[in-house]
């Protein structure tokens, strides 16, 4: 499953808005039409949206536009997920040593969608070995093939142990407001073969509870030097119930998803999203039209909540400053 | 606000499965068509479904129908929430003593009715004293007054708080799967003039983080002797949260909740509700459609996280298999 391609001129993105009634792929030759798709959503999940900046730099180095300028347009699309601009970083110093030539930075834009599909199926066969067998998993959101280069983050772990046999049961989060658990994580899983329970965000504490849950697994937006970390809204919330349940809970994501500029969370900036978010669905009105409404699309989990964090060069445990810096060394 | 209106000879209630968008009252005249109202949820909550059973109780009397299957119907409607049985119980003992006369049956229904709705204001009353100046609260679902006799029992303690200008703020849970934290919490607040805020059910634990919320104040479907107690799913997830945090967490309910013979909340019944309730949204598919799903309408609270119970006849605290059988006594 892919929702990224890179068409030699032109950036065609499977519309996630959209997924699972329709799969439409959209063509984008503009890298201000990137910009606008990734703050529609149209692809979500930090590490895609780094994929898709980069290929939207190419499109504006193919046109010969201002990089400086496409490089700030597509880093002003979305503020929490740093992924976007570790990518639009590796793509300016690129620019700076090949001159802006559209080829080479396609060729770039490309290393760097190879290598996150990469490394999601090594910090899948790392992240299997904390699987137990007959393992009942919950997740939240998707951190799937759909949020990334290729075969996941969170999910790339659950795919990785379901090739091992380790796994009895997924319970997906639906994750509102945008239900990237029902739409994308169901559909992702079910397409393949892996066994999928489809739970509202406010049942996963009492599956908990019922002992049905053997371990958390989430993905990541940004995580601060000390393992604090930001994800989809509602993580805190199974974090907390994981603690009390005594259940495990890991991060999954790449190192580029690791701010070591930030000491702890309180510096991740957190993107407000729109109140119709909330006050409909799908064009379908759900609540009061002039309700106010608050909508975080992310909230900050405390280091200390997690059990471990799951990356391609391996699991790090607590103190997390240290282990995390020693991820971090090249 | 009122969702409940005895007619003389038909029962009229608010279909509380369209509102906001359109306030469609539907009238019954057969105790069958009652207990379709209440599977399918046109009326829901506690207190309320105990009272329409009530009336569809009357209905059945009117037609001369043998009443004590029009009570086995009734009462197999929905299985949680204990007031319903406790309803059609005092209905049965009232029909005893009057032969059956449907006159006198509509007066013990209605006298069933204005005594919920008083003792809402009473709780509402009592209650009030435990909420702080420039309280913010948090509340789920709706325990208002669309699901009681009238004021409500969570809704009602945040109503008498507000006449003493000590509500700040009231932050709704948008209640998933059904909404009526969106649909009905949101509209009965503003139209009484409650400074309300709507948020996902995934964001309470980060306002909590965030110091914004002072206390929780939910409703209760059926309470055990020892304060366990059902509530709409994703109550039990809070009260973790809450307790992480050190938010004062209260149930408020009238005693017709509390169900002394069951001595814990192991025993109390645990509705599943239909797999489209997730899979889709007013129609509009928001999930694949073959994706199996677990929906329970409830979750049990251990009354370890409870601060306290909220009744007319005062607040309980622990230790609660004690305060509240003193509760109990007539």
């Amino acid at each position: 499953m892919e929702a990224i391609r890179w068409q030699g001129d032109s950036l065609a993105l499977l519309d996630q808005t959209m997924l699972p009634a329709q799969e439409c792929w959209r063509v984008y030759t503009d890298f201000r039409q990137v910009a606008q798709a990734i703050r529609a959503m149209v692809v979500r999940g930090a590490p895609a949206i780094g994929i898709a900046a980069a290929y939207g730099y190419c499109l504006a180095a193919l046109k010969g536009e201002d990089l400086a300028q496409a490089k700030a347009e597509l880093a002003a699309s979305r503020p929490t997920a740093v992924n976007l601009f570790w990518a639009l970083d590796r793509m300016e110093t690129a620019a700076r040593q090949c001159g802006g030539d559209p080829a080479k930075l396609a060729a770039q834009a490309q290393a760097l969608h190879r290598e996150d599909a990469a490394q999601n199926e090594t910090m899948g066969r790392l992240g299997a070995a904390v699987v137990p067998e007959h393992a009942r998993i919950l997740t939240h959101c998707n951190a799937g093939a759909l949020a990334t280069g290729g075969f996941g983050t969170a999910l790339g772990v659950v795919r990785a142990a379901h090739r091992l046999g380790k796994v009895d049961m997924v319970y997906a989060d639906e994750t509102r407001p945008l239900l990237q658990g029902a739409r994308l994580t169901a559909y992702e899983l079910l397409a393949d073969g892996v066994p999928t329970t489809l739970i509202g965000d406010g049942m996963a504490a009492s599956l908990m509870a019922q002992g049905k849950i053997d371990l958390v697994l989430v993905g990541c937006d940004r995580m601060a030097a000390n393992g604090d970390f930001a994800n989809k809204i509602g993580t805190y919330s199974l974090a907390v119930n994981a603690r009390y349940h005594g259940v495990p809970f890991y991060a999954v994501l790449p190192r580029s998803t690791i701010d070591p500029s930030l000491p702890d969370g309180g510096g991740i900036p957190i993107e407000q999203r729109p109140a119709e978010e909330l006050r409909t669905l799908q064009g379908v009105q759900i609540a009061p039209a002039d309700v106010p409404v608050y909508n975080p699309a992310f909230d900050v989990t405390p280091h200390a909540l997690l059990t471990g964090v799951i990356t391609e060069r391996g699991v790090a445990g607590p103190p997390f400053t240290e282990t995390l810096a020693a991820l971090l060394r090249p």
